[in-house]
């Protein structure tokens, strides 16, 4: 059975809790376009596509929120509910992409508002069944450019941009799922992913869930993996990819990727056209969020190190395309400096 | 008022215990040779060189035990404490050198077993006070060979390689004391190092204490920092440093120094000449501990991941020495190619 992180059950939006796992697997029903913006906020939901998809469900609530059959109002109220959800999380894309689309969507239907209400409901489950589509799409494409050599391979991923981080199936997962699927995987090593862990709790669970092999390791113990040549090839996700390649992803993508360039290990960006962001010329413009520290300090209610020590906790970073092997998307696997040819 | 982790205290030893801090400050007290056995394996005790301190302190006691007049039952049951000792921990050769050195000591005192078990008391104190002040010449001789611009480093180190993982004072955060008292600190970036968190825990709380200033971040953001040109140097301490100069080091250390490497940041390890292996060419032949996969899965009480996930746990790797800028001892600082000139 597929695990889907966001659903549609008839009048509300139905989470994963992510917060929860693994310890917990859990619901949150969301019912007012607001409470999607907190669960977008404390990472109820979390994962680049997934934001997409719940910002889009976000749009449909708020939609559902409004009794009016004055057109300017309600859009207003959309684009009201459209800033806020803007505004919960800086790096990812496609939040930004989901949004627009479902605004569009809005601007160009016509009739009454309770069919633009029922319209944009069954945009935002397009949208969902459409990136679930876009994630097997990439599995299987991931899978025909991974090496040949050895037939069984073991591979690297990093966070968690599983079914989890999608609307199902999951872009670096979702290629590592196709090789699975293929029986060309012979084990996924797993980076922890500190300091919200989202490949122990998430990635972990998932491989656990789809038995998928997979060993947990500690983000500061790839570099010894690789040394020791137990990895024939890396694979992540993206938040935000600019049009000569560069990629934000997870903080501590950048350290894995130079770690794998230095050990001439491939190093694969998976990731829906919706993450690339055609406006930025390179990187360096993509906007890095900082999270509260208590993530860094603290886990549960464990404190994990002294009161009076500053703390740094960057969110993402940047990985320049010239780390990046290929970025496999729905429409192909390019080398970074040819991802301006799938520019639609 | 300086960290002293270990202490003879009349008629036992004081441990300060490494595994409560920094939520707890407490002391354990060790009488007997095998508790202390148990402390090193446990870790209440940890960093090479206050492992070797502990361990004569261990056979110390030993001496103490053992009711006799006859030296060879005397000095066989110093053996077999030492071989104990020797089981406990297999990758810093510290330990190894001063229980050596222990026991060659009671070999060569002449006179009754009573005078030899003062003597030896007196010998592991007389090696914890020389610990301490070889770590205070390896701060100073590090801090001569810091880069000269600008005035104030930002230096990045890991683990726990300070005044606890000595005798006091420390070896790479000994170099970073030194440059913080002769006003060349700007601050310190300290990585907290999965799984134990010695640098969230140990290295934080030393800092704390002594008003260095100090950021924790988790290992994954080091890439990160340096990409953003905020470190200007990386001192680490070593476990084992083999002839050629590659150093056994806390999981992690090896993808800092690729990571310094690439960003042409000068990368130094901070080790007493009893550090050195000279017996070792090169540090493929450095045996490298696997500990308990509990200390990646669980925090306290707190599990971090799904059951039924496999785990990965080495606990140390080794930096080849090409990524060394130069190896930091108290008689003097020498590129690694060159350590062969300090053998004695």
């Amino acid at each position: 059975m597929s695990i889907l992180p966001i659903a549609w059950a008839y009048d509300h939006v139905r989470l994963i809790d992510q917060t929860r796992l693994p310890v917990e697997f859990s619901y949150v029903e969301i019912r007012r376009a607001m409470d999607m913006v907190t669960a977008i906020q404390t990472m109820i939901v979390r994962g680049a596509p997934a934001i997409g998809v719940a910002a889009a469900f976000g749009i449909a609530l708020a939609a559902q929120e409004i009794d009016t059959e004055e057109r300017q109002e309600f859009l207003e109220h959309l684009e009201t509910v459209a800033t806020a959800l803007r505004h919960t999380r800086p790096t990812a894309i496609n939040l930004f992409w989901a949004i627009d689309q479902m605004l569009n969507t809005a601007r160009q239907t016509v009739g009454p508002m309770g069919f633009l209400q029922e319209k944009l409901i069954e945009a935002a489950q397009n949208l969902a069944v459409d990136e679930y589509h876009t994630c097997v799409t990439i599995g299987d494409q991931g899978l025909a450019c991974l090496p040949t050599q050895p037939q069984r391979l073991t591979l690297m991923t990093y966070c968690n941009a599983g079914a989890l981080a999608t609307a199902g199936y999951g872009t670096a997962l979702g290629v590592i799922r196709s090789a699975h699927n293929a029986q060309r995987l012979m084990q996924v090593y797993v980076c922890e992913t500190r300091p919200r862990l989202q490949g122990a709790r998430l990635t972990a669970w998932e491989c656990v869930q789809d038995r998928i092999s997979a060993t947990l390791i500690t983000d500061n113990m790839a570099g010894y993996c690789m040394q020791k040549g137990l990895i024939h090839g890396v694979v992540v996700g993206a938040d935000r990819i600019a049009l000569n390649g560069d990629t934000a992803n997870k903080i501590g993508t950048y350290s894995l990727a130079v770690l794998a360039h230095t050990h001439q290990i491939p190093f694969y960006v998976a990731a829906p056209l919706s993450s690339i962001d055609w406006t930025l010329s390179n990187g360096s413009q993509i906007p890095i969020e900082e999270r509260d520290i208590e993530e860094v300090y603290k886990i549960g209610d464990q404190w994990l190190t002294t009161p009076g020590i500053e703390i740094f906790n960057p969110s993402f970073d940047v990985t320049p395309a010239r780390y990046i092997t290929g970025i496999i998307t729905e429409r192909g696997v390019v080398p970074p400096d040819q991802l301006q040819q799938l520019q639609p």
